[in-house]
């Protein structure tokens, strides 16, 4: 039985673990705290990027660093030490090695190449406790769940609009619908995620640039271009040499005039079949293309068709709303066809968080049920 | 300068005012509460109906009721006492007769006829003191100062939507879009209001009853049909004998068919002018009808058409919006054309509150700026 020093720890924990997003797929994010025996924090350590060191080896350093002997001590760590030797070695051994009496974690491993740790702790007479905090952690770990699970990226939808459910007004104006506060959240998503998608309707009325501004740390996302007959022109933003590229396109589209573009060699194409029904490309088919190239978390920003493409392939895993206190009554609407006919198909959801920024509300959502294709035999 | 106590008292006023909403028009709601010189409270009113007593006569009554001796005790009251013999006789001189030391009020009576309460309480030797939490009293009058300073009712604005934005699914679907706390709480709006009103597209799509349900003691509100060609079919459920109704058509519309409608007289036609620009009748022409029925405050249901309507001839004081936490995707949409061009336009709105009412969110926002025409000329 944990104690309540050891569950304020995880939360500590998963705080630490959170500063990871956006830099550590293809691996999890994960925080650990080292306790002595009373309970006090000897070294605290999180998982900053992938091919770092992992977080139960930086807080025995960050322990030995400051000259503690972490011997007979807990590790507190939000998900379970791996067991396998990567590109670094296996915490469960490190753990061992140190002395560590004493481990918690919230989360069993479930990657089939990394898990056993607990096991390898037991064996070795670690006092081993599995499952504190593990739904808040999983929820913290949700993006490379998603992806180890599933085998697809998880994914967060978001929007910008009016109370009444514009994005733009009748002439296509939309600077700004929603505050600098909002703007600059939406640059900590893009941060928190491994690639930022678009459609070719944003591409062309917005220009996106879609890199990560106004935080220096961050590591910037893969920039995807959902671009069905390659219309994305040579000199957009979203292809200069801020952050890397990748224009997805179908397989028959003419992309000639896209040679040479990104000089850097930042700027990458992949040939997707198009969708067996609805518009544009197969989303499940750009899915596995990002997740052949490690991204576990996808931050959709647009536009309305591609976002009812998404959710009507029941892919949309989290929804996060900035709704501007204003009316418009005419203009775009945020989300187009999403292959909802009646009221009973509604994509049905549970609001997680709301938050003000400024003058606006930002509401997180999730759908109620795991996401699934709308059943049309309910109309 | 006014107590701590004193304060207390006036926010416990403002609670009882609030329980007159919707049954004193054209009079205001008005709270009251009496303490003795140490500050225990005597007795409490409000103004519960017009042409009953006003809240200082059941304050006063009810302490004599307790067996408490008033004199030399406090008054402290939302409104300036009245000065005038209308169905009750003047309220400053109810407090003179009382021998009340003092009198705290929170609003000054703007109406002409019965302003000057406070001078009379001060000619006869009563220390009084006017402003004492203004605003938030103001604010729980804001529908008979509104019929009083701007000659007009005070319209809130109601809407269920779906976070993006829809009020019916793509076939037109719509039951049930937000839960049920949601709809009761809707319930509680049409108590407090004096006229519901909805538009001819609302009525057919819906055939709604528009009377309040579920609150025993509510007094039922005008409904109201804004129908310019007078379309209602004389089975509609509007036209019951629930609620008094008003059916709103233009100069030359053809009602012999609502001839012998509403048996127990119930049902009244109004013929205005149409909009000037835009569909329907003229919006200022309507609700100046209201007022002349003694409709201070009116709740707007429906439909998209005539909120746009409304909106743009600046006549939307406040919007209360139902969120359910769904996305459709297709749909009609909450607000149709307000005569909103381009974004600089927007009506921007200032957010007051946030709830959750069981899985929805309810949003309750006010116009920036007074509530006007949009400015054409901005684009």
């Amino acid at each position: 039985m944990a104690t309540a020093t050891e569950a304020d720890a995880m939360r500590r924990a998963m705080v630490l673990a959170a500063r990871g997003l956006g830099s550590t797929s293809p691996n999890p994010v994960v925080g650990c705290v080292i306790l002595d025996p009373d309970g006090r924090t000897l070294g605290e350590g999180w998982h900053r990027r992938a091919g770092g060191p992992h977080a139960e080896v930086e807080a025995l350093r960050a322990a030995a660093g400051a000259g503690h002997d972490v011997r007979g001590g807990t590790a507190v760590v939000t998900l379970e030490p791996c067991n396998h030797t990567g590109r670094t070695g296996p915490c469960a051994q490190a753990l061992i090695d140190a002395g560590i009496a004493r481990v918690v974690y919230a989360v069993a491993d479930p990657n089939p190449v990394a898990t056993g740790g607990a096991a390898t702790l037991a064996a070795a007479g670690v006092d081993t406790e599995g499952g504190l905090l593990a739904d808040e952690a999983a929820a913290g770990n949700a993006a490379w769940l998603t992806s180890v699970l599933h085998h697809r990226p998880f994914v967060t939808w978001k929007y910008a609009a009016t109370l009444d459910g514009r994005s733009a007004a009748a002439d296509g104006t939309s600077r700004w619908i929603t505050s600098a506060a909002s703007r600059a959240d939406v640059h900590r998503l893009r941060a928190e995620a491994d690639a930022v998608v678009v459609g070719s309707g944003t591409l062309h009325a917005d220009d996106p640039h879609l890199a990560v501004r106004g935080r220096p740390d961050a590591t910037q996302p893969l920039r995807v271009v959902a671009d069905t007959r390659a219309t994305v022109k040579p000199g957009a933003r979203v292809l200069d040499d801020a952050a890397p590229t990748l224009v997805a396109v179908a397989e028959d589209a003419d992309t000639r005039h896209l040679a040479g573009t990104g000089g850097s060699g930042n700027v990458d194409v992949v040939r997707l079949p198009r969708a067996a029904n609805g518009p544009g490309l197969d989303v499940t088919a750009l899915l596995a293309a990002l997740r052949e190239r490690g991204v576990c978390s996808v931050l959709l920003e647009g536009g309305p068709t591609l976002a009812g493409s998404f959710l009507a392939a029941g892919a949309v895993d989290r929804v996060v709303g900035y709704l501007a206190p204003a009316l418009l009554g005419a203009g775009p609407t945020a989300l187009g066809d999403a292959g909802i006919g009646t009221i009973a198909q509604a994509l049905r959801l549970d609001v997680t968080d709301v938050a003000r920024l400024g003058p606006d509300l930002r509401i997180t959502a999730t759908p109620t049920a795991p996401a699934t294709v709308p059943a049309t035999e309910e109309s």
